[in-house]
């Protein structure tokens, strides 16, 4: 998606640690115009998937995904990165490390709401190596339900998540993907 | 907002220390056709007071405030509960004792994203004793920013937060307020 690739370029800065920095439109500061229109483009994509679910996990990925769940006319479910009192006690787990955050949490989700007839699309702001959308798909799994696939707005690509999802069958669509980037320069893969 | 009180009544559930749970479309799962509806009233209620931005504070009003700045054709700004490595050095903090999950936490926001000339509207899913707000007007404050006022899905009034922050001269917008529940019983507060 073009659009995407020309707002990581107006806006976006490269931080060590291979971290690429869109707070200003994609996680801290939300572009709602611009948002809307990815989002679009998500539902576009997988208007023909059957999806009865969108997925994803807090907090970066709310706004993507509800927008996207909302264009496509179904709910979407929140992942917890953390129990809470006024979650229910009968809970899917599972252990996710963050590459952002380097750290390792238990994100949890009620049972009651993914079913084993749902068809699910996992959207997430960042695929890198990919953890995040293991840990959906293996809550996913437990529930008996079924994957539509991820819709993702920034691939990193150099760092093998992607790819070894669609090694596995998994349809990954991501609208940028990141292929290298270094302090002053940045290059996409078309493909 | 007679939809709102409708909602919880089919779907919420009172849980023990004065937790109303409605985890099925407001904040765990989310009915998005509902949110929509749900912040296009918000929109409506400050289509006219020169609202700049909105703003929340992750994660469970993420989806709400970034439906209605985009109705009101805004930009969103997310304060974190945490600093994280792709977060600027330059912040504005605040701290806040959560209500529901019984801590207290660092709010943290870049300062790029918060102008002085900012007229800001809050925008969350509960508003209990009010610590979440203000911890946000601190940090609107701070920026030297104007507050609009804030758009609150569920009020518990009997807590008293809104009518503290009506008394100095806020305007909150509470599309319901919540006057009494215990296990078997809810009512609505109507002024």
């Amino acid at each position: 998606m073009k659009l995407m690739e020309e707002k990581i370029l107006r806006e976006g800065t490269v931080l060590p640690g291979n971290i690429l920095k869109v707070g200003s439109f994609l996680n801290q500061q939300l572009d709602t115009a611009f948002l809307a229109e990815v989002t679009r483009e998500f539902a576009r994509l997988f208007a023909d998937a059957g999806v009865t679910k969108v997925i994803t996990i807090e907090a970066s990925g709310i706004a993507l995904a509800t927008l996207t769940a909302y264009w496509l006319g179904v709910p979407c479910v929140v992942v917890k990165k953390h129990a809470s009192a006024n979650l229910s006690k009968d809970l899917y787990t599972t252990e996710i490390t963050s590459f952002t955050h380097n750290n390792t949490y238990t994100a949890v989700v009620a049972k009651e709401y993914l079913k084993a007839t749902d068809h699910i699309l996992i959207v997430d702001d960042f695929l890198a190596v990919g953890n995040a959308i293991v840990g959906l798909r293996d809550i996913i799994d437990q529930a008996g339900a079924t994957l539509a696939g991820c819709a993702i707005a920034i691939e990193k690509s150099f760092q093998g998540g992607g790819d070894a999802l669609r090694a596995e069958g998994v349809r990954v669509e991501s609208l940028a993907m990141v292929e290298s980037m270094t302090d002053d320069s940045l290059t996409f893969r078309h493909s």
